[in-house]
């Protein structure tokens, strides 16, 4: 890096710390920055600024917000509440826009290989908004893998006790793939959750 | 960009003004900037700030520095002039180990198609160095494009009846790529310029 000058090198250092930027492209950021206007810079920099202070999690859900509760928990049907990994699963179901009902974001998943147990993540927050009452059914949709299944199971055995339906996304072929193209493990599941035409 | 609250939608808006950047990306970069902590937000802003505000032209060959006349153009062989097209152009050539003059950036290419032409670029910088005296040769290393080549040639006619070298970089085929890889163009250029060996 001693090719470049202290406050470019620096900023590229800076650009590094994003997910899956290397050097190359830090630099030409940073290039880019430089040949910004003045005002742009200000702007860049103050939205950064802004973005963390302003940025709070719901102290319903846990979604990010810049409110004390979020407009999702305080504007749609609190019955269903749908329970993801992290804030921006929220939004890959809002692109969706099939979900009606509420969020409850864990903020992990649960990973002893990683050393993460149901105590470091939202799980408490999930039972105690379910104790308050009024919830009907809760959908599990943490990420198909081994970590979001535990998960998914775990959160399961607590809540269906209770008189609680529990539901999970169904898996299976991606709607406009081809067969040819999934995954044996895909194909398998989409076989054993076949449904009835 | 509905889905997001204000202060996210706005800085997601800001990375999409960064090269390559698109929604996705900018999405991640800011919720990867959320998720640290204070201190390093504050120091990625400080950092962006920074470099715009200390960084400048050097006021002999328009690279950047952080000085009023960079280092290269302190230390090194004035006799032997490196014509690029931009900041980032220097920073390859110095890669490479092999050259010990001194640059001259030109911050554009003529192209008429753009409507850049000879006196948007440092065209009279360079004549304005030339003339103080010491310069013996002048290696143009603008890109091997149509603006590239033109400018080469446009600012070889200007400086050659000065009785001043003008050279150009060499084309050809690659180091370590095949034959077979290589586009016609580079090859029969690669063919005309052959050497005896």
């Amino acid at each position: 890096m001693s090719a470049f000058i202290e406050p470019i090198g620096r900023l590229i250092n800076q650009f590094t710390k994003l997910p899956g930027v290397g050097t190359k492209t830090a630099q030409r950021y940073a290039y880019k920055i430089i040949n910004m206007t003045d005002d742009e810079v200000k702007e860049f920099a103050e939205s950064i600024i802004r973005a963390k202070n302003e940025v709070k999690y719901c102290s319903v859900c846990g979604n990010f917000t810049d409110k004390d509760v979020c407009d999702v928990c305080q504007t749609r049907d609190c019955s269903t509440i749908c329970v993801v990994k992290e804030p921006k699963d929220v939004l890959a179901m809002e692109k969706a826009h099939e979900f009606k009902g509420v969020y409850h974001v864990l903020h992990g998943t649960i990973s002893p290989m990683e050393g993460v147990t149901p105590n470091d993540i939202k799980i408490k927050e999930l039972l105690a908004r379910i104790a308050q009452g009024g919830v009907k059914e809760v959908i599990m949709a943490t990420n198909p893998d081994v970590e979001g299944e535990a998960t998914a199971m775990y959160i399961s055995s607590l809540i269906k006790p209770l008189g609680i339906k529990v539901s999970r996304l169904a898996h299976g072929i991606p709607i406009g793939s081809e067969l040819e193209y999934a995954d044996e493990i895909t194909l398998s599941r989409a076989i054993l959750d076949r449904k009835e035409i």
